[in-house]
């Protein structure tokens, strides 16, 4: 039976935020769940080495069409080779998206993720389109997707816990 | 030789801004160049009418398998099959791209225009995504993409007219 | 509306077909369908360029995610940026195939136009798969695909004739 | 540190070769190596179920964009919603190709495969494509890609321990 997916995004070239990154990833895996990134650097990597360290099973779903470019602490790699297109289904993968930062790619991502209706996890407090999306609803349309602020990683233990519970009820 | 290849970018569901979306068609199909969309309805469909109804060229990059989700006014429909994945190449495919309101379908293409450093025409007035997203950058990369502030058809028409003659020198 | 699309597959590598491909593309052309290929040399090469000289519209589909992988008879480039996933939508976008020669990507497409049903037909007398492909049914499955056999450029012609009216009336 | 990770092709209405694919997908859990299928049903779901009831890892790369279609054994589901153009994925995921069967789709993925420079075993014992495509090699192109003909389960998992143990080397 399929585990709870959750999927943390944010840039390849963020390194500010390898300490939340990696403590949320840890936490993913302290709880028995898999962790799902873009299988590259910055917070991909972090989030995945936090979840690796916690004995979490790790999946980098890559742009490139080589293993080569994943971060070392994926245990499943998957090489799309559909470049950023691979961005949608990164976000189609999660029960639970959790946006760090983020720079344009993460955009892709969190419009998609809203797009397909999955429930988002925002961390306010490391800035980039984390911050920036929170203004206003993405669109005026209703798929189902809930963006929550979180303005702590406290906040996002909490949030994440909740809607996982919620969603297996 | 390749044409120049203009892709306009809205909202399937966005009738509001048909008569904005039907004007660029029509300007981008007076030039000789190619109108290239996601092929649906809405902005889509009045800007293929415009491009359509003045002898242009119409092509629809559609996120379905089959031909029939196209509008009536596409020359050239190619079903990609992958869903909205297919955002990415819409953007991939612009000379120039140019935004007309926007939810987050449009959203994503921004953020790949950004990504992919293609010049963006982004009709402030229209509202949207086109007006939200120029409030500050993109990000702080600089893949070499701007984007363009028009405050009106005209502004459109001159900022696109520059664009392409520029690439051509 | 729609215009008639013709996809022609074949391999980048392939030079010793060049006449037959141009001359099937420059057939297309004369008939006033559009041509759609890979985008790339060899066979896609020669049947652009077949369609261009004799006042066709041609559209590359590329794999890269630049324009600048296209031959330069493509009136209109699609760089999907989605590798060799591209030739999914590359038979997605045909009224008919047209099967010349033939490696393991051209394979993938034959494989891929038999399983969404596409008619198809096969240049056998120009070996490669297009003529491995014809001694047997691909599966036992009936998605409605025919791999109608062409053992010259005139049967070619006749088949495809018939083919586009059929599928007209 | 990524796995090793062995992906499994086949049609997903054949139950004929249920058997042959539960066994390859038990033998690939019991050494420890992650199962990679395309999710769905037939040949897919044995090798996941076998590999389920031995305490491995199960992957399903699905072409749908929901987790529904997926069969019950897998761990970890990735909902492309690219649909069979995720072929490509499938195989570019591999250390190493098992081909049971197979009709279109495998198909693609065995071309695709080979494209990719993939080690390849092929069950001949199962008919389908896996029997066809060892007439003769794919193309003249020389990838990397060796298709091993397997004429028993005993010959799968033999060249199986072979490649995996070269490939660490």
């Amino acid at each position: 039976m399929k585990k709870t997916q959750i999927v943390i995004i944010g840039s390849a070239d963020d390194t500010e935020h390898y300490d939340t990154a990696y403590a949320i990833g840890s936490f993913v895996a302290k709880n028995g769940w898999v962790l799902i990134t873009g299988g590259r650097t910055g917070v991909m990597e972090a989030a995945s080495k936090g979840a690796h360290d916690h004995g979490g099973i790790v999946v980098g779903i890559l742009p490139f069409d080589r293993f080569d470019g994943a971060n070392q602490y994926c245990d499943i790699v998957i090489p799309t080779g559909i470049g950023f297109a691979r961005n949608s289904m990164n976000v189609l993968s999660a029960d639970v998206v959790i946006s760090i930062g983020g720079k344009a790619g993460t955009l892709t991502e969190l419009a998609y993720a809203w797009h397909y209706g999955k429930p988002i996890i925002s961390c306010v407090f490391t800035g980039g389109w984390s911050k920036r999306i929170i203004d206003q609803p993405i669109d005026d349309r209703n798929n189902g997707s809930v963006i929550y602020p979180a303005y702590s990683l406290d906040d996002v233990f909490k949030i994440l816990v909740t809607i996982v519970n919620t969603s297996r009820e």
